[in-house]
């Protein structure tokens, strides 16, 4: 590893030494922890955000977009330490500006300054932190983010329950594998601290070492609680008795009786809205995939209700790298964990109020950076080619000077809204037009010469069989889509 | 106007104090020159972007992405004095970084970065511009760019003609009204200056002055030219006669005969390829549209061969900015002018592959703001309503406790693949679900009694005429299908 590290490093040192005529000094690459999307990346990214956008629009969704950065105090005291990774703009006079974190902020922003107190809306972008890049695990400095939010004051747990039936539909779809979506709720996560006898000011430090339980055994969890965070022995094993449970709607009643939980307000309040979100879920008929889980807690600070997240389940599910794909590390594949995440995060839009009137709000974001991950993986290892093009046809031929007519049939089908393709070349070869329908999976061939021109026909060629039939110009058109309309 | 200034200039100091508890002292805005999309404007921008998209595809291309920003010596050097105009990234340890000023740039870098010596591709993605904002005009600093280019060694003036067919196909679906597409050739304006006496290294500045032509009368031109920069009144006028040149391949075969102009050889070499690329228009059946205007003379450095940019000719095209729409101002309705532009740019690539190998490459840039403005204008004259959502029905009951009820229909009908909503509410009145109906567009109306539950019907209600049929609840995701697919 150190060796590979140096070398690159060599490398680097050389490039930017440049050539031998000193001319070219610059680096050819993206930004660090960014990356170009190649043609056949962005077929599997489009086909994503259809099935996710299709998604939304069946659950009645409109859409909005916000500038890529905001004014510096926008983002200001939104996100905790995180905000660390926040990209500011050079100071070049005027406005300070830093580039969005996430679409949530930008959204509350929007609400407030539009005083719009109720809407549903997805918003698909991308968002940007200067955090570490671990490309190989889908990790990007600039990355999409896909937000689903509803807005507004509703009856408890209805646009909650919605928003798991979105995740539930959108991974069904994808097909990704088996799935698991976790819940669990603020207000049950701070009643069990309180009545484990965590002090009002460790609530959330120890709830950000609760959320290491995905990562890390409850022992080390437990001794960083104890031994670094200062926690009782007994207010730990208490933790750890309760965040081990899992369950639905009958571990929320359990928990209702629990003589101990009961006692906070708070959590039975969040208890009794975990009974009627599954309520909810087993009408929407999703509650297989739904876990009430007490170990779950996610970081963001504005979450006040309801919190979810959705893990990938299947083993062996791993997401490679460019690079690994390229061969540097193929070894490094690893499992992608959690691909859509949210809550109730009812304050934020009274923080952009002037008056500090509160919208309330629910929303999931999927983490479609993984996912393309995966998408990608699957692509190459199936045998299935990828077309970055929808090319219905191409128009060619195997004489001289045919140039002239390629074109005018082109146009013809252009015109009639048939996607057609034709070599810009005078005199190509047949083989090279043949050879280019191959490898971008164009599924069929016009071919002219001055027999056919002679005939009024146009041989039409099916790449995939090689058989080749004579069609009259006049019925082309209506040939190629009855041909092509299957696909 | 000057009162209209002062009023605002003390409500934003205002806003700047924040109310009576201090406590929200944040100016609620957008950074200056760029604007939020509601929900009305994406439904505008969305169709837009599939009439411009479709045709894309139609002709082959792919489509690839590069991030927001780019090394800031990737950007260096490309744009003359409009480099001031580029956003840097604040210097927080790390690499230079400065947002994208167009997706040229970063399509050359990427072919160079990837070896690639051919491609058709296009590109969607916003640029940035510390312009001066405009944003009556539909110039923002924040604005998106519609490229097409194709890049590859081919022969001459074929994926040229095709560039031009496009922007023809595009301005025609989008009826924007009457428009003509201008052509010229750096060639061409470079071997006129030649011939009329223009010094060398007088070319680009006479070029950016030939450039006003569109806003500036002949004789203020004439003046910049003689006064400003220190052309002789003969050039000037030998220019002048130039400039006025309108015409197709006609005048073109003049020119080649001309007696100064044929002197060039440079200027020989573009007339010749604008004869050819005429030959090809008519093939493609655009001539009604282009004209050879030697007038024209973009302004970017990077060009080599043919230039083109299409301009809106209907008398009253106007757009208006959303304050203006608001009231504000809406007297300031401007012309908007160029809508498309691009050329030929042999040498970009060269620039960035270290041993300066060239891809030849032709392109074009749809502006896209500027017909947003106009579609928005159209849309808001118009007395039909833009929809902001795709729901086809709305589950709804007139009676109370049927919640139940109403979200196990509406979840038959999403995983039959209906855009359903319900309203989130317990019992909503009858009247204000069908209000959200008419508000929003929905079409027809799924309602649920006790009465039809128990006769396993629905009572299927069309918005527009307000005719009510019971469906079998059987029938029901078939009928809402068939009466919602004309739309």
């Amino acid at each position: 590893w150190r060796r590979l590290y140096e070398v690159a490093k060599l490398l680097e040192l050389k490039a930017r030494l440049g050539g031998d005529d000193g001319k070219h000094q610059f680096v050819l690459k993206t930004a660090k922890g960014t990356r170009d999307y190649n043609p056949k990346q962005m077929a599997i990214r489009e086909k994503v955000f259809n099935t996710i956008i299709s998604c939304f629009k069946r659950h009645g969704a409109e859409t909005i977009d916000t500038p890529v950065f905001e004014l510096k105090e926008t983002l200001t005291g939104k996100y905790g330490e995180d905000s660390k990774l926040i990209y500011d703009l050079k100071d070049q006079g005027g406005e300070l500006l830093s580039l969005r974190y996430d679409l949530t902020v930008p959204f509350a922003r929007y609400l407030a300054m539009n005083k719009i107190t109720n809407i549903k809306r997805y918003h698909i972008a991308k968002v940007y932190r200067r955090d570490n890049p671990a490309m190989t695990r889908g990790r990007y400095r600039e990355f999409y983010q896909c937000d689903f939010d509803i807005a507004g004051q509703y009856d408890a747990m209805i646009p909650d329950a919605e928003c798991l039936k979105i995740v539930h539909e959108i991974l069904s779809e994808l097909d990704l594998g088996d799935f698991r979506i976790k819940v669990n709720d603020r207000r049950i996560l701070d009643g069990m601290f309180a009545v484990c006898g965590v002090p009002d000011d460790k609530f959330r430090t120890i709830c950000s070492t609760v959320d290491k339980l995905d990562k890390m055994p409850w022992e080390d969890v437990k001794k960083e609680m104890v031994n670094e965070k200062g926690l009782s022995e007994e207010a730990a094993d208490q933790i750890g008795e309760y965040v081990s449970m899992q369950g639905g709607m009958d571990l929320a009643e359990r928990l209702l009786q629990d003589h101990k939980m009961s006692q906070s307000k708070q959590a039975c309040a969040g208890l009794s809205d975990i009974k009627l979100l599954f309520s909810f879920l087993q009408l929407f008929q999703v509650t297989d995939k739904v876990v009430f889980d007490l170990s779950l807690a996610r970081g963001l600070d504005y979450y006040t209700g309801i919190i979810y997240e959705a893990v990938l389940t299947q083993a062996g599910v791993a997401a490679v790298s460019n690079e690994a794909q390229n061969g540097a590390n193929a070894e490094e594949s690893v499992s992608v964990g959690s691909v859509a995440g949210g809550g109730r995060y009812d304050g934020l839009v009274g923080m952009f109020d002037p008056k500090g009137r509160k919208v309330p709000c629910v929303g999931v974001s999927i983490g479609i950076e993984r996912i393309f991950s995966i998408m990608e993986q699957k692509a190459e290892a199936s045998a299935e080619k990828v077309r970055t093009t929808e090319v219905q046809v191409m128009v060619a031929s195997a004489q001289k000077n045919l140039l002239e007519e390629r074109l005018r049939l082109v146009t013809e089908l252009w015109n009639a809204g048939i996607k057609a393709e034709v070599m810009y070349k005078k005199n190509p070869k047949l083989l090279s037009q043949l050879q280019h329908c191959e490898e971008s999976g164009i599924p069929l061939v016009a071919i002219l010469g001055e027999q056919e021109l002679k005939d009024g026909v146009v041989k039409l060629r099916v790449v995939a069989t090689r058989e080749e039939i004579d069609i009259a110009r006049t019925d082309l058109t209506s040939e190629i889509r009855r041909r092509t309309s299957e696909a």
